[in-house]
């Protein structure tokens, strides 16, 4: 199968107590582990692996690296095999260099971000149980998110000097980590640009999504909700809590999940992201939104794309 | 990949005139071809291939057969090996033997059911096309069913007699088309006689469920809606068709889905169902239900499992 | 004004500690007092005024009386005078024979039910206060009821003896209390007799209903939440607490409200109930259901009534 | 009982066929007259008066009136006695100065605007009937607005020199109209300067609702949703109807509604409401916004106010 999901992100944030505060109040996390350089650890209610958030002190936000679950460890071994002959470099980390996790393959994307893969994480189990399990926790809090369902990476694109590492990421996810491509954005004159890549492994519309902008970083990661009617109550415990919010609950085109995009207290953008979307497999035609129309892609209802959105990130 | 998700059902009918109306009309389908023998092929809207429903005339109502679609033609050929290796005969239908699919693996699970693999449907597009697609089309009809999202089939349960085929087509199924268990029911003073078996390929909870009882037969074909309020405006729209109702909106405590249990004119149970539930996964735990908490995974509100709902079935 | 709504029920049961539980950690209510006599007092998180649930131990469940407020207190005085013109004996209880309750005018109505109007009732105000007030408190528990809604109270219907109960409540409801018929279901040969007559002096479509039977009794109290998404929450908290559930969620046809029936521990039926409906006005035209759509008018997906729904009351 | 609800609008807007486009496809609303002057009369599905819009071709956009309905024509006398005591002339149109209306008294309030209160419209029932009705018609458009819910109307408000026609209107809506008031908003470094109030007749937390700007106007018309669902649905339609969105579905601290807001062809702006919120009664608490919480009194996610929103309308 090769790679399976979204495993976890790890975060910079510059202010530890009040971080804590929103991945747990607001995101409605668990920490599970802080390790000895005062990382902490967190989990969401319905994932099933020790952590899916990392979040670590720095005098900057941001992402350190993101990191998917593979199904075998021996697709470790193969995975380095193709991405060298693809010509990156790559790093096995020994078992235990990560708390919970076995080997990880560590490489960077194109787009310079760093990715790890990995096949073991200590299996706590949802806080559920598996033995007839009620739907949800007594104790979910917050928005209650399910699990981390992906990230938005934002990617140079400067067509004039010949760069873009959407397409490029786009092609290596592809070719070497066997993803599928399930929109896209194509601008420019002859809307030959790639300038937006939604990728998936699993059947959800995405696990992984690539934009174009000025410099690399991280636009967003994201927690699935069930419904847009948790989406109105996460924005109601984000309103309690003081959240700076920057989109208000709306559709996507995109993906055509139900969204709030808002900020943890270092400006890490955060989602809560609810429904299926659509059935996302290799064979569905995929969708391509043109230039004109990237608005109502992004932001369904108003067809209006805040400078802000894909100018501010970290 | 292997098997990406259920292609078709092939449904037998008494009555073609109120069996159209039932599909179009309250599960919302688009009648996209009729055959020479009168076997008409429907489509829901956000499907891409040709067709997922075929009604046949018949005496008795019932499945002819359910068919899965695998990722690559060659993956046929694979399958085929793979199923003669485990002892079960299979015939490969050649191009055209359906309309608009191209090479058929057939064969019976250990259950009896007729199965159908292929890798080669018409891709017509959903009804929103490929290219700024709106998140639904303005012709929804109906309940507005986006696609067949699974079957649920009965499978002989003889203990005394040492008949499980649930148990057989659960190691079938893994061993040889790689599903994934998601869900089991252990029953029997032992709880060792798997008496339900719910098992996927997507990442959704399932795409093909055996559950145990006196015959072989079909209990049920579902068809995926987005959410709770579209299983409301589905019941509303069952009202308004009279529409006989098995079993009124509920949330199942398996798969976590929402519900309702309907028959359509010649008593095949249709199920809408909605929400992702839970992310499937092959690495996630295995939930088991105990035999005396079934009710409560079948219809998690009442914990009540209906007799009729075990009992009635084509 | 007259009557604005329901102030409270007084109900019936056997097992105090168990009743207890269910109507805080199932109804999500709050015991706001305990009077000398062991009585104990709950109260909504939306309501302002100190209670509006009382439970009394007894050998049997039920209700025993049922107040609805006015607006002011000399109200009582107008309608003492007009339940007495109508030949209806009156007691003016006097300020105090309830807690934190000022006067009260009890009689019975013609069903022989007690029925009582106040005009002052300790205003405790709602859990989310008058300023600046966040749209649900963060201690919500349970289903989180709203309010207690409105009642259904059971009447004598034994046409052949010309005793029609509904009948005789709605003519005084309307002639004495100034209460409007918005819904009602009329059967018998001749479609003449009033077989259930839903009520309002609110704007939602009834604050009372009588349905007729082979006795006097309680059929429900109800209480509202806010949305069919909080009907599924609700029966999933049912689940969770195990409690008997009557008619899983569905739509009613009158009141067009998102319901679930259930018991508590003694057997007295409750409602969740959601959603506004519609309207309800004095000019809004009389909504009439046949005989022969009765069951739909109940549950209106289905459109069965279920025999022990009429049947089983306290 | 006197005034009952909001009857109707008179809206002036610039381009007829693309008024009714709007109100027709988007809002939901049938035409059922149109008069000599080339003057549209509309009416939601749920109403059962003939109609409850007018649209009329002018220079410019805004609100020509807002008319209430009385429950009988003699409360018209009364009134008029009312407001005249009060200080303000009034009119008496005769039957049939608009059509389908009996008498009208028409009068300005202290903020100028053109109010009007009536008795008698023609009442051809809601789409649904009255025997056996559905919950919903089965030609339900666009958003499927239920009725004209309320308007927010912008009144002078000028404290340097003494001006409040917010502070005037409740005053006057209080003490001759019987109206409640339910929420305001107190402002100014004694919070002693009522900016914004909201009040009710109905059960439903506003009937109107006066804002403070710096001249009179209409800020909105409001049609009634049943649901955050139906928000999101509305959203959906506005986008494929290109409509232009003021602030996207959020929620709002007052009243607890869930809300669009968007403009009309001509610039009116329209609002999709959903929720009952709370039981609006005269003996609730009136709740008080203070001035540092208004914006999340208006927008409760984000707690913004954006300027465009008290700023621009008509």
């Amino acid at each position: 199968m090769g790679v399976m999901r979204i495993g976890h992100a790890s975060i910079r944030v510059m202010d530890m107590a009040a971080s804590l505060k929103h991945y747990e109040n607001v995101i409605g996390m668990k920490t599970v582990h802080t390790d000895a350089d005062g990382n902490v650890y967190l989990k969401c209610w319905d994932e099933w692996d020790k952590y899916s958030i990392i979040l670590t002190l720095a005098d900057q936000a941001g992402m350190n690296h993101v990191a998917y679950k593979v199904e075998k460890d021996a697709d470790l071994d193969s995975f380095k095999e193709r991405v060298e002959a693809y010509g990156i470099a790559t790093e096995m980390l020994p078992e235990g260099a990560m708390p919970f996790v076995g080997r990880i393959l560590k490489f960077n994307l194109p787009s310079s971000h760093e990715f790890r893969l990995y096949a073991k994480k200590e299996c706590v189990g949802t806080d559920v149980g598996s033995t007839n399990p009620d739907p949800w926790p007594d104790d979910k809090k917050g928005a209650g998110a399910h699990w981390l369902d992906h990230t938005l990476l934002m990617c140079t694109l400067d067509p004039p000097n010949g760069v873009n590492h959407v397409a490029d990421n786009c092609k290596f996810m592809t070719e070497v980590l066997d993803f599928h491509l399930g929109e896209q954005a194509m601008v420019g004159p002859d809307a030959n640009i790639q300038a937006a890549a939604f990728m998936f492994r699993t059947s959800t519309p995405h696990d992984i999504a690539f934009v174009g902008g000025p410099r690399p970083g991280m636009h967003h990661v994201s927690f699935f909700l069930d419904s847009w009617h948790d989406i109105l109550k996460a924005g109601d415990i984000m309103a309690k809590n003081k959240v700076r919010i920057d989109v208000a609950p709306t559709r996507h085109g995109i993906t055509r999940g139900e969204t709030i995009y808002f900020f943890d207290p270092s400006g890490n953008r955060n989602e809560t992201f609810a429904g299926l979307g659509y059935m996302a497999q290799p064979d569905r035609p995929v969708i391509t939104w043109t230039e004109d129309t990237i608005g109502r892609g992004i932001f369904y209802h108003t067809g209006v794309l805040p400078e802000s959105f894909t100018g501010v990130y970290t």
